[in-house]
C-alpha cells in the first residue's frame, strides 16, 4: 500500500504518521511506501523500512495535486489546512489554502479516475466548526452546518464536496470532525483555543498556565492518540457502511474548564492546579462563547469510532505519550 | 435604485423584472435603471421608464462578474444556474455555472467593497435540493443540509459562502431556498419534476398528461407568484432581522399527488382529472423518494415571507396569472 499524507509536518500528520508505520499496514496490506507532503518538508520517518519520498509542496498552487496524484497512492490522507485564526485573519488565504487547495486534490483525483478508474481512499479532517451558535447541547448528527468563522465555512464546503464526489465514485472519502485536541504537546501557542492545553500541561510540569475564561465554559475534546485513532480507523474502515453522508461528528469528551482543573487536581494535586492563573480575556471569552459544547456523535460511535471518557483518562495519555509515564 | 437581475431571462426572472417595474420601487426608493443579464440575452422589459441594459453575458467565464459590478447595482438578484438534471449529467458544466460563477460574483463584490466601501444586497436563489434523504416531515430549519446531487451540492456551498461574505461584510446576502415552483407556466418539459406542473397545467387546458408517479407521493411547492414574492420581500425587508444565518427555507404547500388531482377536481371536474394518464416511471419514482416532503420554515415565516396555503390556491394563482382568469 502506498500512503499519502499532506499535511504531514503538523502535529496530527506527524503521530500519523508514526502510528501507520507502528501498525505495519492498512487494510490488511502492508504499507511499502509513504509519500509525506507539507508547505514544510516533512522530517523523515523513523523505524519504517519501505520507500519514503518527503516534499515540501503548496497543493494550493495549481498543478501540485496532479503531481501528488501521478504516483496513484492507495491512501491518502488530506490533513493540510491553515488554522482559523489566520483563515479569519487573511482571508484569501483562507480560501485558496482550505478550499482551493481540497478541491484541486479532488479535481486531481476525479480526472485521474477518468483516466484509468483510479479510486483511492480520502481520508479528510474537517472540524467543529463547522457547527454555528446557537448550539444544542448535545448536538445531534443530523443538526445543521451554520459555521461563524470562514475556517469553518471552508470546512464545510470541503465536506460538501467530499460527499459529492464519493456519490459520483470519483473516490471513496470520509470525512472526519476532528475535536479540539487537547493536551496538545509541546510550548502554549496563541491559537485562541490553546488555553484548554495549557492549564493541563503546564501544571504537570511545575509551570504556570493561563486561563483567560471562567470555569463553567464547556468544550468538546479529544486527546493527540484518540484524533490519530479516528484517521487509523477510516483509513481501515468498511466504508459502505458509512452511507451517502460521508461526514462524521467524531466522539470526544464533552467537559467545563472546572471538570478539566478536577481532573488535573486529582493526578498532580493542588500544587499543580494553584499554577493556573486566571486572566480573564473579553475577546477569548466571546470567541468561545460560540464553540461547541459537545456531540452525540452517535453514527461516529456505531461505525466503531471511539475516543476518552473523561478528562482523567486524556491527562493519563498525555502522561504516557509524552511524559514517558511520569509526573 | 439600480437593479442587477443575473438569470433575467428564465421564468422566474421574467417575472421577477415584470414585478418590479410594476411595484415601482425597492427600499422605498424608486428603480431608475435595470441590468437585465443572461446567457441568452433578456428582452426589453414592457412599461419601465428608466435606464435599460440587456446583456448575454455567462457569469461563470472570468472576468464576466467584474463587468457586471462596475456599474456598482444597489440590489443584485442572483437566480442564474443550469437545472438539477444537466448539472448531474455533466459535473464540470454544472460546478463551473452554479459554483464557480457565483463565487466569481461574491469575489468580484468583495473587491469593490475593498475599493470603495461598496456593499450591496444579494438576493440568491437557493433550492430545497440542499436537502438529501432520509427527511423528516416537517423538515426543521435546524435540520443538517445532506445534498445527493451535484446541483443541491452547489447550491449548498454557495450559501455557505453567502453566509460568510455577509458575515464579514462584503456584501448583504439572503439565501432563498425555493420549493418546486408549481403550476410552471409554458409545455411539459423534461425536468423530471415536471410532471407536479404537467398533471394541473395540462388538463386544465384540455390536454392530456402524464403521471409517472404514485399517488402518495408527498412533496413541497409553491407559485410563480409566491417564488417571485419570495425575492421582492428579500429585497425590501430589514435584513438586520435575519442575524447570521443568511439562508432561510421558505413556506410553501406541501401536498401529495392525490391532494393536488382533488384540488384539480374541484376547479375542472372530473373531465379534468380524467386527462390524467397513468404511466408509471421507475426511475422518476425513485428519484421522487429522495426529494423533500415539505418544510416548517418557521424563521421565514416569522420574517414575513408568505406562501399559498393549499393546492386550490396555487390553481386560482395559475389560472389568473396565465389563463385571463378563466377555465
Amino acid at each position: 500500500m502506498h500512503i499519502l499524507i499532506i499535511g504531514a509536518a503538523g502535529m496530527v500528520g506527524r503521530k500519523l504518521t508514526a502510528r501507520l508505520i507502528a501498525e505495519g499496514g492498512v487494510l490488511d496490506k502492508p504499507i511499502d511506501k509513504l509519500t509525506l507532503v507539507d508547505v514544510v518538508k516533512p522530517d523523515h520517518p523513523e523505524g519504517f523500512s519501505g520507500s519514503v519520498v518527503t516534499s515540501d509542496a503548496d497543493l494550493s498552487m495549481p498543478g501540485e495535486a496532479e503531481k501528488l496524484i501521478g504516483s496513484r497512492p492507495d491512501v491518502i490522507f488530506h490533513l493540510a489546512a491553515i488554522v482559523s485564526a489566520e483563515a479569519e485573519l487573511d482571508f484569501e488565504k483562507g480560501y485558496r489554502v482550505n478550499l482551493d487547495g481540497t478541491r484541486y486534490l479532488f479535481d486531481a483525483i476525479r480526472l485521474a479516475n477518468g483516466e484509468d478508474g483510479y479510486r483511492p481512499r480520502v481520508v479528510f479532517t474537517s472540524s467543529i466548526a463547522v457547527a454555528g451558535a446557537p448550539l444544542p447541547f448535545p448536538i445531534p448528527d443530523d443538526f445543521h452546518l451554520t459555521p461563524l468563522t470562514s475556517y469553518g465555512t471552508q470546512k464545510a464546503i470541503s465536506e460538501l464536496l467530499l460527499s459529492d464526489y464519493t456519490r459520483r465514485g470519483f473516490f471513496e472519502g470520509i470525512g472526519i470532525r476532528l475535536p479540539t485536541v487537547c493536551i496538545r504537546p509541546g510550548k502554549p501557542n496563541k491559537a485562541a483555543s490553546g488555553f484548554f492545553s495549557n492549564i493541563l500541561r503546564e501544571p504537570l510540569i511545575g509551570q504556570e498556565a493561563i486561563l483567560p475564561v471562567s470555569d463553567d465554559v464547556r468544550h468538546w475534546h479529544t486527546s493527540p492518540r484518540s484524533a490519530v485513532g479516528y484517521l487509523v480507523h477510516a483509513a481501515n474502515m468498511d466504508l459502505d457502511r458509512v452511507g451517502p453522508h460521508r461526514n462524521l461528528s467524531m466522539p470526544g469528551v464533552s467537559a467545563t474548564v472546572g471538570e478539566q482543573i478536577d481532573a488535573l487536581r486529582r493526578v498532580g494535586g493542588e500544587r499543580a492546579v494553584n499554577l493556573i492563573r486566571r486572566v480573564p480575556d473579553e475577546m477569548i471569552m466571546r470567541m468561545v462563547a460560540g464553540w461547541a459544547p459537545g456531540f452525540e456523535a452517535k453514527r461516529a460511535t456505531a461505525l466503531g469510532f471511539t475516543a476518552e471518557k473523561n478528562f482523567d483518562e486524556i491527562i493519563r495519555v498525555h502522561i504516557e505519550d509524552e511524559l514517558g509515564g511520569c509526573v
